[in-house]
């Protein structure tokens, strides 16, 4: 008996690592001699990186950067198993988690800090980059990346603008001349399943606005500023980022990524299914166990256990979701191989008890979920 | 595929038959051609008469009788299938459910409403008796319910003592003269699962007194009442109640039946399981699927989910078992032949909300088991 482990994480309880371990605890005490395959696997958005440095043995690298308001904050890259691939996730440098809610401030916040370790990453000579898309606190269409990499940003005056935003709509010129060289000859992967345009009712501050603090009357503005934004630079790339699917990601950083990038854009599962070799954990598997910690109709929709699903189904193997919570419409991932979806609170509960208590609720849905898959082996 | 659906009742928001008709429609979700035998079964505590009347396809006659606090109420005794046999359950004239919880008082409570609708029964021309016990609003002793069969309980002049637990202390003699004749010539099942004998620390008044309304005060008086109930009857009948196994059933009802019927008391569950056929419903099973609100390692001592896992496991027929609960200890249940204990609950949630959604989260459980358990099915 041979069962593949591939949850993302139970998020605000577990990382994708934690439920990994505790499926299998739950498992072998259903099936002692059970082989598993312990693959935690993010979907691409936040924590893509720690997914993609432990499922291949890699490492990280700490760099102080340039935090999304200005301040100096302690960011990651990881660096993948093979040594050559390193894994860029924007949220490490210029992620929500870096402010307090209190603080949130799309108008100010800067991508400054992804693009110093792009910078790090490549004076460190990494010449493949996945660049993770996720959690971003940022609505400056990459501006702050750029600049970082050596774009020169000018107001009417032949000034550098500010960080933010709000700054944008400042931008009288793009000098592309400092723009660091090494760039076009590197292989760049994004992962963002954000297919949003850059501008918009769908665009990056319509959408995404909100949850990085925007009022309404900063999205409005912000939309403005990324117009400005997008209209400039088509002016030196002839990229018209304006509604080019996934532009709108992370606050713009996408569209920045595929204008002055040699970027190919992916759907974020779909990369950590190949870097994370997960087919290859799958050959000779009777059951995939995968979860997250809210599965519903939009799991459908590019997260990981569908993700898993859809690469298990592949191989005619069968996998099992495990979630916090189930919510509506569950039905459509049996199309793409789930046998079944299961939720780990096991009574009347509050939110607060799951989350503190979720270890010990996947394992014992997982030893359940397993005894109930084998019967036929806990008869023999 | 023959799947067998025998759940008990989920306390508080599913009846046995409207569990059993929420986990037949999840199986046909998952396996519309799926053969379901539907048989809700009670473990022989409240619910037991409705149970073996619908489970044996029989009725039920309803009968005015007097009430645990003396008035008039409605009881009900069923009939089974056969025609022969009827199922007096003493909650139905005697029960909790007939008392506002402010009312409650065990002092004054009395079964004089089971012995009319034994009575009844009697007139009726039934020869077989199922004696269901459970749910009791008494601690009589069963005192009142051979009262409405002829029994004489005489205080100190001469006069019938009155109705009610704290009466039996007034008893001088016990006149069995007008005892009803037809009883000694009849079959008698007790069901109950209730081991405690009728005084002491672990009798009836100390044990069951308190969820009957009984102050420590009465608590004390009532177990007084029961020695004194105990010796009055060891008198006239030989049979020393006081430590007697299950006497201090139903508050002493119990001892009752067993010193005035020619009764043998068996586990709930083994009755229900023999009239309800549940064997032969199981013969060509693939699964049974068996429930109860609460699952826990008290499951093991009796419950319905056991029970019928026991049944099972005897014909080589694995049991999943449907919890709104789950509690400690439900490892041990995997000896009786129990695959998995599953919860019906889908994410964190109040009790208040599992209890109204209990028929479609019932529901959904049934269908992601039966999908888990029946896997290979899925794939051809």
């Amino acid at each position: 008996m041979k069962i593949v482990i591939a949850p993302d994480s139970f998020k605000g309880s577990l990382s994708a690592v934690e439920a990994s371990i505790s499926i299998k605890k739950g498992i072998k005490r259903a099936f002692p001699a059970a082989e598993t395959v312990l693959l935690p696997i993010g979907d691409g958005g936040e924590g893509t990186m720690e997914t993609l440095v432990v499922a291949t043995g890699g490492s990280k690298r700490s760099v102080s950067v340039t935090g999304p308001l200005g301040e100096s904050v302690e960011a990651e890259y990881g660096i993948l198993g093979n040594g050559e691939t390193c894994v860029i996730e924007m949220a490490s440098a210029s992620g929500l988690a870096h402010i307090t809610s209190d603080k949130l401030n799309p108008r100010l916040a800067t991508t400054y800090g992804t693009g110093e370790l792009i910078k790090q990453a490549l004076d460190d000579g990494f010449q493949s980059f996945i660049l993770a898309i996720g959690g971003s606190a940022t609505n400056d269409g990459g501006a702050g990346m750029l600049q970082a990499l050596g774009l020169k940003l000018l107001d009417e005056e032949g000034k550098e603008i500010s960080f933010g935003g709000a700054e944008l709509a400042r931008i009288n010129s793009i000098d592309i001349s400092g723009f660091d060289k090494r760039i076009k000859g590197m292989k760049f992967l994004i992962a963002s399943d954000v297919q949003n345009p850059l501008i918009g009712p769908d665009g990056a501050s319509s959408v995404f606005g909100p949850q990085k603090g925007a009022t309404i009357e900063d999205v409005k503005i912000l939309d403005q500023c990324l117009t400005h934004w997008a209209n400039e630079v088509e002016k030196v790339t002839g990229i018209h980022l304006h509604d080019l699917q996934g532009a709108g990601a992370a606050g713009g950083l996408g569209g920045a990524y595929q204008a002055f990038f040699p970027a190919e854009m992916r759907r974020g599962i779909d990369i950590v299914i190949e870097y994370t070799k997960l087919e290859q954990a799958l050959v000779g598997a009777d059951l995939v166990i995968t979860g997250e910690g809210q599965v519903d109709y939009q799991t459908a929709s590019g997260k990981t256990p569908m993700g898993v699903a859809q690469a298990a189904k592949g191989l005619g193997i069968p996998t099992i979701i495990l979630a916090g919570s189930i919510g509506q419409g569950v039905e459509t991932l049996y199309q793409f191989g789930v046998v079944s979806v299961n939720s780990i609170i096991n009574k009347p509960m509050k939110l607060n008890e799951a989350m503190e208590r979720a270890d010990e609720l996947v394992e014992h849905c997982s030893e359940q979920v397993a005894r109930t898959f084998f019967n036929h082996q806990l008869q023999n």
